[in-house]
């Protein structure tokens, strides 16, 4: 059976996630249920499998997932019948891919990106409702970029990781974290890059919310070395909410949609 | 009374426009309302005034309205106070400020900023739903760009009004139009800026529908000459939909809030 890759953009806002779950709506399901509408194997009960299990309310600008389909697809006109069969969720394949029989989403994945949108200000945001976390008072980013230059690296993440978290070790290379400063009207957005082969469960909105606590100057940049140092989930600062997230991109060795640009452009 | 002017921010989607009618949701009747909760003089059924009467799903950033208080409040907290009024409707009051007597936030106004967004892309956008205007192809932003420079200056816009214009005279000056590009996941988006004194019902979506027909290649860069040149709402492209606009701001020969920032800032 063809496997086909998938990128995949949603607004995470009325899921419950990504993952299926019985009788709460998930992204996952409705792609699967778009992939029915025109695949036998999905109709009789098929899986899809992703790169990231983005939690109830998080976004995505390129989630990754694979799936295996009866028929040998042109990727343009696959993507085509999904987006059309995923109407009116806002839920949208931004490209698809026809790629090896050993490629997986989530096990071939060498590196995760995601961004978290914060905004400053005192009045509330109305475009960007449930798209950004808000706080009313600006931040130093002078301090944040300091704190978060001590989480950079290889380093036991058990303070920053869920209870729940099922990552069999807390040990998890952080690659980046780069914070840029945006003026919106009457006030600033910050904006939070992360990059890193995996992270734990909860592990950018618990250092997002630690790195709040910096920039609100309730702590000073050398608590976070204290806190990741304690190995205490404790020692965390508050976990932010989940609409400010968005999971960008997934890296593997070889782009899996490199070839498919031809695609793309293909109905243009 | 004292006079304050109130910079508005909103997303249009919910709203049958800024002005109040009877038995639909505007964005007036909403900041009234919220007026009304602390003015003995709107609990009566006083109104507002504003630079610029949005349309059905319009959005603003920048929207300037004045009203006449009974109490002289500290700017800061009349924001704050109608901001806690307005929830949960999308529109939020970014700053006030106390203007002289003679302030009129409409027939004081020298200039109008609108900010016109267009995406192109295969995939439905998520994230920008309600927020964009979506084309499937990429555009040409040379040939928008020349066709744009032809409409700049004082021109009878005949052929760019709503028939139902109210305007005395079609004879306007358009100060600019810039095109911006911005790269999008898997897509592109074209920021149009337009700034002029005053506009004419519909100018802005009629410019803009226009300059995508040339942007997508089905009229040559001239033929936009001959359509300003016609003076005849015929020769005009499609209007463009509503929820791709904004009302970014608005000028004054002395910038009302300019004194404001300390009243913004003083709860920090």
């Amino acid at each position: 059976m063809p496997r086909f890759a998938l990128k995949i953009e949603y607004d995470g806002g009325p899921f419950a996630g990504w993952q299926a779950q019985a009788d709460q709506p998930s992204v996952q399901q409705a792609v699967e249920t778009a992939l029915a509408r025109l695949d036998a194997g999905f109709a009789a009960g098929a899986r899809i499998a992703a790169a990231g299990r983005t939690d109830a309310g998080v976004h995505a600008s390129g989630q990754v997932a694979h799936a295996d389909l009866q028929r040998d697809w042109d990727p343009f006109r696959l993507a085509e019948a999904l987006n059309f069969h995923l109407k009116p969720a806002p839920v949208a394949i931004l490209t698809t891919a026809r790629v090896p029989d050993d490629f997986h989403a989530r096990f071939s994945a060498t590196e995760r990106r995601y961004l978290f949108r914060l905004v400053a200000r005192r009045a509330p945001v109305t475009h960007l409702k449930g798209q950004v976390w808000q706080v009313l008072n600006p931040l130093d980013t002078a301090a944040m970029r300091t704190a978060a230059g001590h989480l950079v690296g290889c380093h036991d993440f058990t303070t920053f990781r869920s209870s729940i978290c099922q990552a069999q070790s807390p040990v998890k290379t952080l690659d980046e974290i780069q914070i840029d400063e945006v003026e919106i009207p009457h006030g600033r957005e910050y904006r939070f890059s992360l990059r890193a082969r995996s992270f734990l469960h909860n592990q950018v909105r618990s250092i997002v919310g630690t790195l709040e606590r910096v920039g609100a100057r309730f702590w000073p940049p050398e608590r976070v070395v204290e806190a990741l140092a304690a190995r205490n989930r404790a020692a965390c600062g508050p976990v932010c909410p989940p609409h400010g997230l968005y999971l960008m991109g997934v890296g593997y060795r070889e782009d899996p949609f490199a070839t498919s640009a031809s695609a793309e452009t293909s109905g243009l």
